[in-house]
């Protein structure tokens, strides 16, 4: 498959984090020829955080995830595992979804000398289709025997669906004299893909953060990072992202984004974060264009977030950005319909740094050859000001080609 | 343009409604060699009721429309009109928008001998543009010339935009001994087209119907009708719908949907509403497969609507539906991002009359090549029981495909 236009130019170069292994492998879930299979090894005195897909019809390995993560007591004695599968989402595979879950679980823990109630798994792919989990318990023993610090790039290979390049995303800050690392990995392509696909994302980090603030931390970081980009509106039965800390940098305990340490570690967890969640964007299906759609001025954020994602979820406004065309009113439409509150004369849109309308009618200043000239990009602005409050939110979409099309319409990965 | 492939065999023949004249006009707003301006004159001792967009950036039409309505009193001395212009939506024209509403309607209302509070106007077309009113107002004296009752179809053509075919409807019914025409026409091409078109329908009776028990069977009907589809999700700043009864058949007045004859009545013209909304999905820019996505077994009416909706505007169930997949999975998925309460082992999903899933899985006796033969009709039929309550909806769309992408990403109307 072709890569992604707005692929990064080179995948950044990711050290080890120091207390976690990677391994992966070709289990044959349902490509050949290609690594499905990622292990991660986690060392004791770690923690773990996750945040989950709100969908009704979840996967067993995300119901399964979130049980495991409501019963960690803080530091427990043992590490833990991450094992993930692309290939099958053993999703609405009914009771036997949940066997296959556990299954994994056990065999993972024994291969790794823990219990199983530390292994968290995913699973990415075609739904309704029984996972052949014994094929992935059968390589375990290769996993193990394979793990190693320096796989990150390999390990964002095994968890690709539609992908057309591997996600990873890394920052280095100093905590308390200490160099920390924070490191991750992720999958997309989107909220969408062939079969639903979905949004995996594993970060892993070095620095010593206790269970409950790792867990805020992430949660405030998902809001404007994976949880600020779509690609199409869908959202998968299995996303799920997991953000583990070693401690081995031997930082002081930080235990929530507020104290000095915390802002430094939740800042830079934020750019690991949304670097991801862009790349993720970049590699929307068929994709020429990343959007960044800003909205100010709201009564509320929530208006503002309305507003945000009603313009990047509007297929009008997504295909005339796919055609290059300035075509400001189908913004306008978007405003309209977002169910925020909004004032005709009291809106201000810009193209980038072009004003195109203000006071209820097109900018007088505003020449449709500017508008037209900056949606050749590749990477486009939209601003909307309500002009009402001081509510904002930013959300990333792509645009909407017929590729999007034909990819959904003719192919099941 | 081609026809859409959906569209009906034949045009409706359509007999006059008692009281209602139509003229159409070549005004060249926008387009030229073809007719874009319709005026209806109605006769004196009519009622009329009006559903509008909610959207927060309506047109100057709209917004005059729904104050004209609000104002009316009981069967006015003075009959009524309504005119309309395709090619220009005066959408998003600042304070000239107003001011081009209240010259053609004063214009219009000198023409027909009415004042100009009696005049409806709705503009469909390219927004923020400033609408050549002058040019309408200008054939005003042509088009009043050439009035006629038996101008149905000539009206239906004068207000399409990207529409590929006029869309008619007409039931018969008696009510106390009196035959009853409900007649009407609508455009679309769905919520959406070129710069937003929008939906529009004008519905003429000769039944004796007062003001307030039109606007309510108008507003109920619109639920299950113009409410109950969707092409793409997105919503027109300037949809509108007039109905107008002229009570010329000589009924007894219908003051509700509650009596005999206004259940009767109630009932046609939901008939009507339907078939001219069906006809909108039909003509959806791209479609070539009608769905009707049908839910019952929801807790709640609002949760029943809340699935039939996420299924209905999801673009990967859309994209599978126009590359005659039968992926089950995606209604599975657009089924948990509702919203609405749900449970996997209780979810049944029909293809027609084949059973596709249930208890928490593929159905046992469900083979791919059945759900891969049916998809290939025109006419689809998505059923999904939520086995929780009796709450059920409707909704009708069209699949997505990439002449969808081709129409919006390509031409500005």
């Amino acid at each position: 498959m072709q890569v992604s236009p707005l692929a990064p130019a080179a995948s950044p170069s990711i050290p080890p984090v120091e207390g976690v292994l990677f391994s992966t492998g070709a289990a044959g879930v349902r490509y050949a020829g290609r690594t499905d299979v990622m292990l991660v090894d986690i060392a004791p005195g770690s923690t773990v955080a996750g945040v989950f897909t709100r969908s009704a019809t979840r996967s067993a390995a995300v119901l399964d995830c979130q049980a495991k993560l409501a019963k960690l007591t803080e530091k427990p004695r043992h590490g833990f595992a991450i094992v993930v599968n692309s290939g099958n989402a053993n999703t609405f595979t009914g009771e036997r979804g949940a066997r296959d879950v556990a299954a994994i679980s056990a065999a993972a823990g024994q291969a790794v000398g823990i219990p199983p109630e530390h292994v968290f798994t995913s699973s990415t792919g075609v739904i309704g289709e029984p996972l052949p989990s014994e094929r992935i318990t059968g390589i375990l023993p290769e996993l193990v025997a394979g793990l190693s610090a320096d796989r990150f790039e390999a390990a964002a290979r095994a968890i690709m669906t539609t992908d057309t390049f591997p996600k990873g995303a890394v920052e280095q800050v100093e905590i308390a004299g200490r160099t920390v690392t924070i490191a991750g990995i992720a999958k997309g392509s989107g909220m969408i893909a062939p079969d639903m696909a979905t949004m995996l994302g594993y970060i892993f980090t070095d620095a010593n953060v206790t269970r409950d603030g790792l867990q805020s931390m992430l949660s405030a970081a998902t809001k404007t990072s994976f949880n600020a980009v779509t690609v199409d509106s869908d959202t998968s039965t299995s996303d799920t992202v997991l953000l583990v800390a070693t401690g081995r940098a031997q930082t002081p305990p930080i235990s929530s984004g507020r104290s000095a340490e915390g802002r430094v570690f939740a800042a830079a967890l934020g750019r690991v974060m949304q670097d991801l969640a862009l790349q993720i964007v970049r590699d929307g299906e068929g994709a020429t264009k990343l959007v960044e759609v800003r909205v100010t001025g709201a009564k509320s954020v929530r208006d503002a977030e309305k507003v945000a994602r009603a313009i990047a979820d509007s297929p009008l406004v997504k295909t005339a950005i796919a055609g290059e065309d300035p075509n400001w009113g189908r913004i306008v439409m978007a405003v309209g319909k977002s169910g925020a509150e909004a004032d005709r004369d009291r809106l201000t849109i810009r193209f980038g740094d072009i004003l195109v309308a203000e006071k209820g009618w097109r900018a007088e200043t505003y020449r449709e050859e500017d508008g037209a000239g900056y949606m050749k990009g590749e990477e486009l602005v939209v601003a909307v000001d309500l002009g009402l409050g001081r509510g904002s939110a930013t959300v990333w979409t792509c645009d909407l080609t017929a590729r999007y099309i034909e990819i959904n319409a003719d192919y099941r990965s």
